[in-house]
């Protein structure tokens, strides 16, 4: 080859040289205890596991940077407990389910699904007069739609836990199913848990201009072919969050006006990205696992998930690392920005106005919970539990006489 | 699932939400140089290898936070070296082993088994005149009962070596056996070095309480079937340490005294776990590898450990993730508690007050150490270099006459 | 085994007892963004790949601390960007590459080999008169030597891209190979980036007397047999380095010099090492890809290096752990210092002045950059761009009459 030079003339401009240090909003990104984000998901019911998957033998999960375990006791209810057993640490995975609760194998501490301690079977009297003192730390759990909800917040703060209603009033024969994983990023099941904040995946579902490209005059249609047709959007905020109608003439005359509404702080209805006309048919909730990971759970009207999505010809589990970066999908856009994104260095365009009112909303909804208000979306009261799910493709007909 | 809520009514006690961060009591965890329990650590003879496993081919091994290698010249005598060469710092692991010492693969350094560099080949006259002012740190070491003991503390404070007395007088055709790695936890050699502190183990020895739990009625026996007995448990503490003794009236009316003996800082003897009768036949020592790891050599009469131990039908090694979460055994609840246990959540009872004498011991002989003085169980004097070990299965017949 | 005690006598000297902490010459390890080394590195071009392999489809590099993309735009351009979109951050690994650029997967913004934004699909009229205040961070590549060099310096103080005398003006029939890789190290592909600092290489390079221990006498033959024989050694000092001259006396009367020539801050020649006459034949470049790790860029006057040098027999990648120990090449005893050696124990001696010589030259300028000068080795006149390489191996008949 021989020497080849670019050259704006004069001093190159705008090199990599010099740059200041970029770095993460942390407001949005860390979920532990105590921090903004993290108190906000608190306030909040949070699903932690499909219900079906929650047996007599206890899982290890991890939600909001707090490692616990959960399990059904043999009276069928389901206890999601601190995991160091409060007598000497040993974790509750290798305990053993009894009709009452779990038994630690250590020194067989017995835990119901409060928490309470039951027996303690190496004390004197097993324990009479001591073991009332001894709370295994637990969290309160409910279940509907086909998960396990947990709450994680200040108790007297416990809201009732919310119905969505594009899951209820089903017809005769339809059916709700609950998935939790990856299939929000890579299409199938290739993770249970991925590799990088909530956030990435909170910004994705506000974005349709992505869809635009990404999904369809990137590599190809990834979903409806008339995807590739740049939309006309408006984003509007609602009380409980924020939505975009993105309006679209498809080539056979028809106006699709396709309505994504994301609600405070981590729940999402996405419609058909086949384009099925009608409300949406699934609601889902991005749940952070920790500041760097997070996994999402959905709850759909029929099997719609479980089976994957193909992109170009094959499910993401099985391309190889040359196939995926050809071709390229969500779980790449998203994971591509790393663990957590720098956002000190974001040029945000017009495109993601969405994007900005978003995370205005939530961090005025962090600030409401610092200063000790409710934030949007949590109900006190159970006649009032029902929330207005707006997303959908809504077709008019060509203007066109037919 | 319908909708499950266990309520206590009223506002949710004891659950997870603001719970204070946790923390270990580092003072019994942390073994590097200058650290308290690392400083008591280096006042005794450690033991660092088995004998028959040092050859002329250096091995590398960790212990109380230190990376060295170890090896035996060609005239026999075992070498305990600080790893990085004093010219400029390659691993003497890549060393050379000749008559006199052990020779760097740079530059050639050779050095004895104390230290002394023999020879510099690059340099004038081999460097003679130079070669005296570098030396290659080193640890003395001494071999007894088929181990290499370290000692790795302050050189004018050497103690002599220990002999303990149930390894003594041997009768005809008894022989020691030694042996180092995971075989107190998991019963088998899985482990060379287990993933988690030295102090769960310590912990585990004076607490005959859990072998009536985890290795009897929880899964069923692992060990003798009487161990299903809850004993009757005293603990005394002596000069040296603490024991116990932990009394049952057998099934066939024989009443046992198992006596376990724990010698500061971290030598224990574990009688017989089949009850065979008589003073324990076997040493063994808790060798903390650094704060979160540590391995465990063994000297026992006879070959008593290394065809290993099977617990519910199989060994340790061959069992899936499932099999030992099902039935766990001591690797389960020592592991369970995490690399180093969060002690200031422990809710110790009246079944803990043998770790209760161990761990106020141990502090008290830091401070001791701390202070300038000599720790329990150290002699100086070769002709008092005898420690009784208390530990072994003592029957008495039943009070019925047979 | 019976009780082995080796004694000075008296209170054993020496030993790892109380030793002070260790630690690394920062100054001379830190290559990233505002290190004193990592700036002074940044004044000079610095190879980051094979210009074969460099294609359309984009490649991740690290380089200096610094992860960045580099691919060829469709008019045979190459480009390397900082990876993260100025948009929101998804890494241009995801890229594709037109004629102009390299677009993002996620929006499709389109950046050229400068950085300069030419397209933002999703915005009103493709981003016009916003799309100019957008620059993806980019630095400037040349080609030479089948080799892409980066400038990663201050702008203004780009220099001229140097020539090497001893790869200019070939011969009819010969040709330059490029080649990156770890095979100075290991000999063979086995890495393509080392995992330990950039130092470690640098100083092997002036230090002739490790090739009579390591490569010949230590374990057996592994360059030429005559490296068996010790040198005399003269270090010299010259403008932009320092070179050794090492002589010998062969078996067959005839003497060599064998010059071998360091050129601040990181290129060397290394004569041949089968003692092939004349001058060298090679020029190489350590390059740091970070703290701990480097790579090493080779341009060859005909393909010397891609069939790999075989120690006792086989690649360095086909050999067991054992025989790596049993037979150490530059692999073992550089990685055998750490990922960065801890200067502060080092004992240099008379077989080290080179090495000395080399870090002072390094420290001085990194001190004339640290206040403002230009370093030495670099040039901005387009006419004085040829460096002159001294080394070589250079021979002189017996003085016997033959």
């Amino acid at each position: 080859m021989t020497d080849v030079q670019v050259r704006d003339g004069g001093v190159d401009q705008g090199t990599g040289y010099g740059r200041a240090p970029q770095h993460s909003n942390n407001t949005l990104i860390e979920v532990g205890p105590g921090t903004a984000c993290g108190e906000l998901m608190r306030r909040y019911w949070q699903p932690v596991a499909v219900s079906s998957d929650i047996t007599t033998v206890p899982k290890k999960v991890r939600i909001l940077g707090e490692d616990l375990i959960i399990f059904r006791d043999r009276k069928g209810r389901p206890g999601l407990l601190y995991p160091r057993c409060m007598h000497r640490g040993t974790t509750l995975y290798y305990g053993k389910v009894e009709d009452e609760g779990i038994r630690c194998c250590y020194h067989g501490w017995l835990f119901d699904v409060e928490g309470h301690c039951l027996d303690q079977p190496c004390e004197p009297n097993h324990g009479e007069g001591h073991r009332e003192k001894v709370r295994q730390p637990w969290y309160p759990v409910e279940e509907r739609y086909g998960l396990i909800f947990a709450y994680m917040g200040p108790p007297e703060k416990k809201p009732v836990l919310p119905r969505y209603d594009v899951l209820e009033n089903l017809k005769p024969g339809q059916e709700i199913h609950a998935l939790m994983g990856g299939f929000g990023s890579t299409g199938d099941g290739s993770f249970d848990v991925l590799p990088y904040s909530w956030l990435h995946m909170n910004d994705n579902v506000l974005d349709p201009f992505h869809v635009q490209v990404l999904h369809s005059t990137f590599t190809g249609a990834q979903f409806h072919p008339q995807f590739a047709l740049m939309p006309q959007v408006d984003f509007t905020q609602v009380d409980d969050g924020v939505y975009y109608s993105a309006q679209r003439t498809l080539d056979d005359g028809r106006h699709v006006d396709r309505i994504s509404h994301w609600i405070c702080p981590n729940i999402m209805s996405v419609p058909s990205i086949f384009l099925e006309s009608g409300p949406s048919t699934m609601v889902s909730w991005v749940v952070p696992v920790d500041d760097t990971h997070y996994t999402q759970a959905f709850a759909t009207i029929g099997n719609q998930l479980s089976g994957g999505l193909k992109i170009d010809g094959s499910y993401w589990g099985e391309k190889t690392e040359e196939e995926r970066q050809r071709v390229p999908g969500d779980f790449e856009a998203q994971f591509g920005q790393g663990p957590a994104s720098l956002h000190s260095e974001e040029h945000l365009a017009t495109s993601d106005r969405g994007i900005v009112m978003q995370r205005r909303l939530l961090e005025r909804q962090m600030k409401v919970v610092a200063e000790g208000g409710d934030p949007v979306g949590v109900s006190f009261d159970p006649a009032k539990d029902v929330v207005h799910v707006r997303s959908g493709n809504f077709f008019r007909p060509s203007e066109a006489a037919e």
